[in-house]
């Protein structure tokens, strides 16, 4: 058998949790990112991109039933049955991979982000609460919730991935000051700055809850109106600080 | 060299967290727990237990610089210099090991939650702050965020650690139950739930927000302030639901 932990863990898993995840991995669309090559001509670059998005796929499968360790260019090849230098061809290393993941989640999260801006041109409340119901739509990705995790995990002893969650968090910080700032122009910067940081505790904290099996999610349900609730009175009041 | 890993990446880090993290791991108390095994006799018994207590440092420490991937019990016995049957005497399997390192942590946690109840008998809202404020506490020491890191990458594929998971957070939402419905007995009991949850995710995303090494957190000075308004926002006003 090629992936006897695979399918073990597969086997014995108590949950549906794989259906989920599997789905999850179906509904998004991986397109190869600036770290994959891909050659010219039209022919050879549609069977290039069609090997990329393959690769992620393979990827993401293992990531998500084995975690960062199992996480390697060998797996990998060894899970798609390429030889290691075809996939050498498209990454060159496993981080050129994990980045590549990344890089698909940044492009759907900026995608949505501006859609959310276009929606609300004259209305930064109405934006506010897009932008917020938006972010905790994103938390119900299992797949986003599980990458994230071995994010936080790996950058804890991997200076290459703490610099990629580092340049996240830094973003993920600058968009919230300017949706809470285009609320209240006159707010003082550094109190739009820890609404900021409190706006991104808030919505990480619910990656938390949630779990990769959602299990606390089921037995706090209706948890949504009350999260809401707490995240647009975060910007409609300002207490003595 | 014994660890050229764990060498290199300390020489290898940019930041000094490494020392950060050396603090946490010696003001903490390690002591053996429940999954331990200790000998019967006094003079046995005392150095059962510093044998004990040096291999959670020693577990600890490779937690810390390497991550789960590297969470061995080969990899303990060779940093200790001792041979795998003396650590298989005291710990069968890396899953114990793991799991008294959490029963570290819940030992200190709960200690700390009783001593609030303790020191406001009477006061269910001064109780409420100092169980808030002990938990935004607990987020500053390095080596819980990292620990908990590992906890939920590592759950989302491996049963037993989703198992350790799924019960310290139910616990976690049992607790913050219990001090949110002190505050206003005559509340929906699923709005208390809702409420606790909201809290946790809060809290949780402050130990996301952090990082391994802080980096945010300077970023967004003073966020405490506007981080606590919140938290007590959440029990003193009942919104529609």
């Amino acid at each position: 058998m090629k992936y006897p932990r695979f399918v073990l863990i597969e086997a014995l898993w108590p949950h549906a949790w794989h259906k989920e995840l599997a789905g999850a991995m179906n509904s998004s669309d991986l397109s190869p990112s600036a770290g994959a090559r891909t050659q010219a001509g039209t022919g050879r670059r549609k069977r290039g991109q069609r090997q990329i998005a393959r690769i992620l796929e393979a990827a993401k499968a293992i990531l998500i039933a084995e975690g960062y360790a199992a996480f390697t260019m060998r797996n990998v090849a060894r899970r798609l049955a390429i030889s290691p230098g075809t996939l050498t061809y498209y990454f060159k290393q496993k981080e050129d991979l994990f980045k590549s993941l990344f890089e698909d989640f940044l492009r759907r999260h900026e995608a949505l982000l501006a859609a959310k801006k276009e929606a609300f041109p004259d209305d930064p409340l109405g934006r506010y609460e897009a932008y917020v119901s938006a972010l905790i739509e994103e938390s119900r990705d299992a797949f986003t919730r599980v990458y994230f995790y071995q994010l936080w995990a790996v950058s804890s002893h991997d200076p290459f991935v703490e610099s990629l969650r580092k340049d996240a968090y830094d973003r993920f910080l600058a968009d919230a000051e300017s949706f809470i700032r285009a609320l209240a122009p006159k707010r003082p910067a550094r109190l739009v700055r820890r609404k900021a940081f409190v706006l991104c505790a808030m919505i990480e904290g619910l990656h938390v809850m949630a779990g990769a099996h959602a299990s606390q999610l089921r037995r706090c349900a209706g948890y949504e109106g009350e999260f809401h609730r707490h995240v647009m009175a975060l910007v409609q009041s300002d207490g003595p600080i």
